[in-house]
């Protein structure tokens, strides 16, 4: 079988598996995403060894690493483009302040917890940066499914998620520039703000004067999909200029060129097509990939104890922090718990720092695996609490007809909100 | 940069090459497809390299390939989809015959002039079979655009591209079955035979009795983008099915799922997300892969008149066989001519011909290279070939008004079948 049917096949597998899961999760009173993680880790790298494909399994599983990280794009564009920039700068005050609350408390936990295990002072401070960066994908997919993006505590826990980005990146960079012990460390840390400073001024610069007229224009020429094309390439260059030249992760990125796009009068359209690549293909299968990327009999069944005081920490650091920044912020009880709990879920930027840590020998196995183990835990615990704490918004939600009861003949138009959230679950 | 930064800025390229060339080529009254080729070949390997990645460039090249055939797998539902098969049965007889002479006449022509440019017995029969096979996208893709496809000629053509499918493998592998020496010569053609029909059989009973239920169920179900998600795993799993259990070539079943869903009442969802999948990322790629995977710098001077020969042989071979058939199964002169130019384009099939041939030492490379310059020219004529056959049906559609220039304000709405061919157009 050559590679391609391979692929085919195994797309077949994971879009079937992904879909029939999250429908059962639904049906379960959960968020889809649960399923499709959950069934990524069903699957497995054992499956796919069993399946005995001819492929060098390290192959496939890139190209479907490859599918896996457009879908993450696809997805934070589609949450940038839910937003209104002047929504962004209402909720600025209460982004920053969960957004850095919720990156202190953690670092803190797990370098505390670091030297309580009896591990070096840098490996301590390295473990609570670990600790530290949340990946708001699964959260903002969450909230889209509740229907609540895009009240005051999804608009901000979306604005969190990029301070959270910029901060932890720089204090990262901060750590590796003093462990290597360059004298250069202040100088490089400049830089890097610099660096991130422009790209940020330069992007929405671009954003607000010249994209809505590039935009504006190919939508007047007779090209195939020429508004869809254009809003792709947009969408790629700025994640490939977002880590790049930003320094920043490609997701925040993709969630910029959304939130630019936002703006344009073509954004409905730019909404339904993108929502047919991103939903129809990409995002199932970063859903299952995070799961296939997991292999459980590697875990450690010693050093039990670690991880778990790890997966805790992880956990209540980051609800506790960023939950306890919002409140500073001006957001009542209930929705800083709300924001805290969006901020819980881990992601690539976790893994990413522990490999660093464990080519810099910072840490070793055990530890390696705690932290994996960890963003395994927040990324699957955060659909189930966020769909238990906005459980009376999303049931008054579902008490509104959807839009496959409503059907074609209603006469009743749902409001344009509306009718883009009820696109967004449908 | 990581492979996937590499990927994405790859596919930006890709795109925007690709559609601005497409633009160009149809401000020069020539169909988009012919642009999407030759920047291909313009951005070339060469170019990939100069860009200096670190991404082993095999591995980003076979991603790319594999977006390719995804691509290609779209183009050729999409065309199955634009079928009634009533209008398949109808036009039987001229495909038939359209299809069975277009395979014998240049098969006839290589093999004489194998025999005439002195190569040996077996290695000229195979020869005129790596000229024999038609691969009909390209076309396809053309008569969309001039919104020809649902003529007559377009059609019988896709019904021609079948019958040439399954006729030139069933004629390749007699010949390997007689040239390895097996006695079991006619029992291999046998079973060949026997699992073509099964094949085809049972994909036609699944696909009228068991496949529109299916859709029907999950079109019910909530499940977001779930009509497209289970689409794309039918075209999937068909087009993976058709090689691998009917030994037929992949996009033989992709434009079988697209005959069989095009009954479905959902046909009309169904095609506007395929089309967004298609021409919105995949199909764009595939052409311009095309392109790509031909390193202008490798062909031999040497050679030249066999080359030139071959190229020769295997347009007019094709073009008169198919249009000879296609006179004697009814249709005027003018649409033999047609159908016959819109055969001439060869693919994926002669490609493999020839590497077979390579490996089982029946060509040497002067021989493959003319294969492979053969594949690429009929591949490049073809569009303009088409595009001046049909000038005069394609310039009275565009007297018509363009979706665009429509607007959403007219009140004159097209019918039925000019809907769908202006929004393929679109």
């Amino acid at each position: 079988m050559s590679h391609f049917l391979q692929l085919a096949l195994l797309l077949s597998l994971i879009l079937l598996t992904a879909k029939a899961a999250g429908y059962v999760s639904v049906r379960f009173g959960q968020p889809s995403v649960l399923g499709e993680l959950l069934v990524g880790i069903l699957l497995g790298p054992s499956l796919l060894n069993i399946m005995g494909f001819s492929f060098v399994a390290h192959e496939l599983s890139e190209v479907v690493q490859l599918f896996g990280e457009l879908g993450v794009l696809l997805l934070m564009f589609l949450a940038g483009l839910e937003f209104q920039l002047d929504e962004m700068r209402e909720n600025m005050r209460v982004a920053a302040l969960a957004g850095t609350m919720g990156v202190v408390a953690p670092v803190l936990l797990g370098w505390g917890i670091g030297l309580l295990f009896g591990m070096t002072q840098p490996a301590s401070i390295f473990l609570g940066l670990a600790l530290g960066a949340t990946s708001v994908s699964i959260s903002a997919q969450t909230l889209m499914e509740l229907k609540v993006l895009r009240t005051r505590v999804g608009l901000s826990l979306l604005g969190a998620a990029v301070f959270d980005d910029i901060l932890i990146i720089l204090l990262l960079s901060v750590f590796l520039a003093f462990t290597s012990g360059g004298a250069s460390g202040g100088l490089e840390i400049l830089l890097i703000v610099v660096r991130m400073t422009l790209f940020v001024g330069f992007s929405f610069l671009f954003g607000m004067r010249v994209l809505p007229w590039i935009i504006r224009q190919v939508n007047r020429l007779q090209i195939s999909q020429g508004l869809l094309v254009a809003t792709l390439i947009t969408m790629l260059v700025y994640s490939v200029a977002a880590e790049y030249f930003g320094g920043l992760a490609a997701i925040t990125g993709a969630f910029m060129a959304g939130l630019m796009l936002a703006r344009t009068p073509e954004k409905d359209r730019i909404e339904s097509g993108m929502h047919v690549l991103a939903y129809g293909l990409f995002v199932p299968v970063f859903f299952v990939n995070i799961g296939l990327s997991i292999d459980l009999r590697g875990f450690p069944t010693q050093a039990l104890l670690f991880t778990a005081v790890v997966v805790l920490a992880a956990i209540l650091g980051k609800w506790l922090g960023a939950g306890w920044g919002a409140k500073m912020g001006g957001l009542s009880r209930r929705e800083s718990v709300q924001l805290g709990a969006g901020m819980i879920s881990r992601g690539e930027v976790g893994l990413i720092a522990a490999s660093i840590g464990m080519t810099n020998n910072l840490v070793g196995a055990n530890e390696f695996s705690a932290i994996v183990v960890m963003v395994l835990i927040t990324t699957l615990v955060t659909p189930p609490i966020l769909r238990a704490l906005f459980g009376r918004e999303a049931d008054r939600e579902k008490e509104m007809p959807t839009e496959a009861e409503q059907g074609w003949a209603s006469s009743a138009a749902p409001s344009k909100v509306e009718a883009v959230e009820l696109e967004l679950s449908s």
